[in-house]
């Protein structure tokens, strides 16, 4: 009988397997946007048992447990990790179009070359044999044995990069953990954390920061650091899209208004938001850096639960914000003077796939190939559907053949077979195109764009 | 010659096939949400015709009709039963694409062993054929013939659910018909209607009703005369999602405002709304019913036709304002002390699907599976690109196996049939996962997951 | 070998084949809505080149070269056309998924006989065929090669229809060309231009326009004069729609403010606009035309490069605003009346679709089958995808078989095999669907549909 995990998984025509097989299968890995921790690749994290390497941390799969009549005890609580794994293997057992379906049983068979199907009968022996092989596969095995190139993690300005140093000098490990500039501490001046984030910035730099100006220069300077330890992305969060111009006198007056803890205006906070944003994507282009837009997300919805259990935790929603004009406004204005950077633009509401790309369009030039892109599907829209959509819109109303392609956007050191996953739905898409006679089948020409999109482009646009 | 609706109609795969006939077509129908009139059952209407059955008050047909260049008169006017049949023959006769075409059909062979295809040639004599048969099809007798099990009708909460009371005595039917509790009246302060319902209510539970303390009692009472016959769902229109948090004191004073015919604000209206939703949250909660809140039509658009003859007579459409914030503003503030009852939200406008499905599932918990449902395709939306998207849109961010299934939303006693529709579509769904390789091939747990998803979700879920 | 543009080509089922090389293939076309200049028709343009044909004037192509990094001076610069045609070539050797490389191959094969795939090793070769059969392939003889029976140009109220009566008296050429009407800038009138556009048609009409009513005279003057000249149809782009009621009264002191250069308020223009489409929906109801609405568009959104090129270049999006309420309140200000015309809405926005068609049905009436119309798959949407899911979304909700199918909106003489692609995708959509089993199999019934869809219905709606 045929494994579930098998080598044509997700390739429905001949053209497809080829493709995969002769052209993406072997290719190194770029998760250019990850939340792994460097320090646990430093230390070689390992793992207690399957429990701690899938469900400790994994909101994704926490929401299903609830959806399921799990009660929290079984999934946040106290309750053993066996039987916390159990409730778990007792939702996948009848998670049909859910890709955590397909995930848990990639992760499997790729780490510990398990084909059996997990459910409340299997769940005992597969907990068993992964957590005998646990003892050994480590973080660094389970990233080296995943063919993996270049991480790129995502760190707070104020970050002191100790273990992407200490990484860097390790000659024991092959592969570049480079650091991401996240800097929505700077930005978010509304929220709580916003003064004491710029204290712990001032400790960083070493001298006060009471104005605006010296809020550029101390940025300037984390950018500076940052780009001598490798970055060469940042990465912003932008769960609404605001911009309304201001000055930097204004701006001024507001930061000072801000660490005075006076309270501001929604429209002082959009103007804020907005300068920041352009100063940072100044500062991005100077240094020929990427920077990616995180758009959509409406963050920790239960109150009850957010007091509980904090941010990431398995609250968050789809928003439907309107961004055409505000996203508009943004690029403009940093196009505008002739500093835009490369930009990736991501959107959790797969309805504004449509809007994101032929706003994107608007915005390329320069002569660099796809200087603006169009992200992978994201969160919620990493499945099938929502990753075949994500390429076909691009295909539609773009060049399918300059995307930058996947990441993981991962916390979990199991999750490089999402990777793996990408390329087998984007060979069977350009294998279905080919098949329905939309396009000529020319291997060579095929090929090339399957390896470009899976790792080669990556490569050039981040310049890694 | 293969018969238009043949056994496997919908069904485009061999497990698709075997699980339709095997699991899901003999299981018996728990019509949780219609708009049947329990009179008629009570009194086992007669219908005169197959145009009285069918044509008389189904607005989805009349609109069809003017989009085919209909006149009014063959619609709403006083032309004879025979020429307006004769119009919507014309009409199906051209309806590729549209699932009215299906149900025509599914409805002449299901009740009438009717294999012809209605055209304006067949017209006459499928006519004629139905009328012969309507002779002795009574209402109960359709719904006997389809093996229903529950109906739950839709019922004012002033209503003396006199019929309700007389089918529970009733035992020369077999089924259940169960009321249902849908409280727009209260909700809609700003409408015309509230005062004149305020003072039908008040003769209802004999008291005067001039303080919002007396409508929670009144209310309360009403929900409690409801449960007691049975009833175990609630169901809001939620054309627009508004919330804004108010204190009681707040809405108190605006409720004396409202009934001493005093112009209420924007605001005020949102804050009583808001208010009262969360009161009723809160009682539905304790006595374990479920809330349907059906968000985002936008009705009655053409007020020359509403003028001439009234609400659901084939004027309103989809609407497009944001949900993400106000519904779960609304929902956080029900779940924030723990008092969110089971709740389902149908979202009319399908660009809608992933929001609210991501958003119920921020809200699951309370170790019930599925708490929060993500409601069958509705209204405009029942169609097969409708729901096979509601389907997988759900498989994709929720648990498709926890789904309560279809529902007719019906004001026609031949609408049952659409229960097949749904679980043809489902099967075949199901069924292309599977052979697709995205799910094991398991009999046993596909026939499972069929049969909850047909029949026993709904069963349990609203404790049937 | 098979050719990439065979007879076949997206046809994927045997129903679709007959339909269209039965029932398709032959009809002529009738381009209701284009950008074609008149005087490029009358003086029967000839081109220098390929590029001059194809790339001189689209910014379709434009915006993918400089997504594939090619620079301004290869695109809008002035390097010379061979070079310029070569980039051009490059992007569309991996344009795999996007439609320009099925229209590029389309008209290479339809117009010039080129059954070769364009990439930079053909470029040269193609060119230098191409060119030569440029010689003698003018404008003219491209739209008679086409089987065009009718163009429907996009004009300006003031414009003095020259080449339209020129063309009307030349018994040279076969195919009518009839003026539609575009009073654009009669209803911005909070754009720079709106004043000049009113001098403008002062001059055309011969009085002072200082007066609302005087504004009406010469508008309905106007709309007169273009009915004599055959026009059948206006044009309206309403990227944002807005609508606010307003006596006339108000309005006049609206107009007499812009035309004395004095500032308007948000809400003034919105009265203005709102009244002004209703005056004119009033006069195309009178004549019986068409009114179509281009919705959602938002332009320009590169000041920079609108600076340097102008509008229509390359830099405007799918904007994200809402349109159910306004759009209805549009709607039944006139139908309120009576007044309502025939209307096509377009919308570009492809979440938009579902709210689009169901308030089309809700305003649907007056005898006249399909008087409002859901236009066709437009602009960005203009893709199999797009294009698919407007028939597919029509059928759910609509009359699929009145629809009166497809248009160019293009501003160029190659661009014919626009139809052909429709016609394919709409036999191949009408045959699955039989394939299916979701529509008897009758070809006289679906050759009728086709032959109506694809040519008959637009005949007979737009009086032609």
């Amino acid at each position: 009988m045929k494994t579930f995990i098998n080598e044509n998984f997700l390739l429905h025509n001949k053209v497809a397997k080829k493709l995969f097989h002769d052209f993406a299968k072997e290719l190194p890995i770029i998760d250019y946007h990850c939340h792994l921790n460097p320090k646990d690749i430093y230390e070689d994290l390992k793992f207690k048992n399957l429990y701690d390497a899938w469900l400790s941390g994994d909101h994704y799969k926490w929401r299903l447990m609830r959806a399921n009549g799990v009660s929290e005890n079984y999934i946040t609580g106290d309750e053993c990790d066996f039987e916390k794994f159990k409730k778990w293997a007792e939702v996948v057992e009848i998670l049909i179009g859910n890709p955590l379906y397909h995930w848990t049983h990639f992760e499997l068979k790729r780490y510990f070359g398990i084909d059996e199907i997990l459910s409340s009968k299997t769940a005992k022996e597969i907990y068993d044999r992964v957590n005998e092989q646990l003892e050994t596969l480590t973080a660094r095995k389970l990233i080296e044995q995943s063919n993996v190139e270049v991480i790129c993690t995502t760190d707070d300005p104020i970050d002191d990069l100790k273990y992407h140093e200490l990484l860097e000098k390790d000659t024991t490990l092959n592969i570049k953990v480079l650091p991401a500039f996240r800097p929505d501490k700077a930005i978010n001046i509304n929220e709580h954390t916003f003064n004491g984030w710029i204290h712990a910035l001032e400790n960083v730099v070493g001298y006060e920061i009471h104005s605006l100006k010296n809020l550029e220069k101390a940025l300037r300077e984390r950018i500076d650091f940052f780009h001598q330890h490798g970055a060469r992305l940042s990465d912003h969060a932008l769960d609404v899209v605001e911009f309304e111009e201001a000055t930097m006198e204004e701006v001024s007056e507001i930061f000072s208004k801000a660490i005075n803890n006076e309270t501001l205006t929604p429209t002082e906070v959009r103007k804020y938001k907005g300068y920041m944003l352009i100063f940072l994507g100044k500062e991005y282009r100077k240094n020929d850096w990427v920077q990616q837009y995180h758009i959509g997300a409406l963050r920790n919805v239960s109150k009850r639960m957010y007091e509980k259990l904090g941010p990431d935790t398995g609250f968050d929603c789809i928003n439907d914000d309107k961004i055409a004009k505000p996203l508009s406004e943004l690029l403009n204005a940093l196009d505008e003077t002739d500093d835009l950077p490369k930009t990736i633009l991501y959107t959790l509401n797969p309805r504004d796939f449509e809007v994101a790309i032929t706003l994107m369009q608007s915005f390329q030039g320069d002569g660099i190939p796809g200087k603006i892109q169009f992200g992978s599907a994201w969160w919620f829209l990493d499945t099938i559907d929502g990753m075949t959509k994500q390429l076909k819109a691009l295909g539609n109303n773009g060049i399918l053949a300059r995307f930058v392609g996947m990441l993981t956007d991962s916390r979990s050191f199991l999750s490089y077979p999402r990777h793996e996953y990408f390329r087998r739905l984007l060979c069977n898409m350009i294998g279905e195109q080919v098949t329905l006679g939309y396009f000529p089948l020319d291997y060579e020409l095929l090929g090339k764009m399957v390896k470009d999109i899976s790792y080669r482009n990556a490569k050039k646009y981040f310049n890694l």
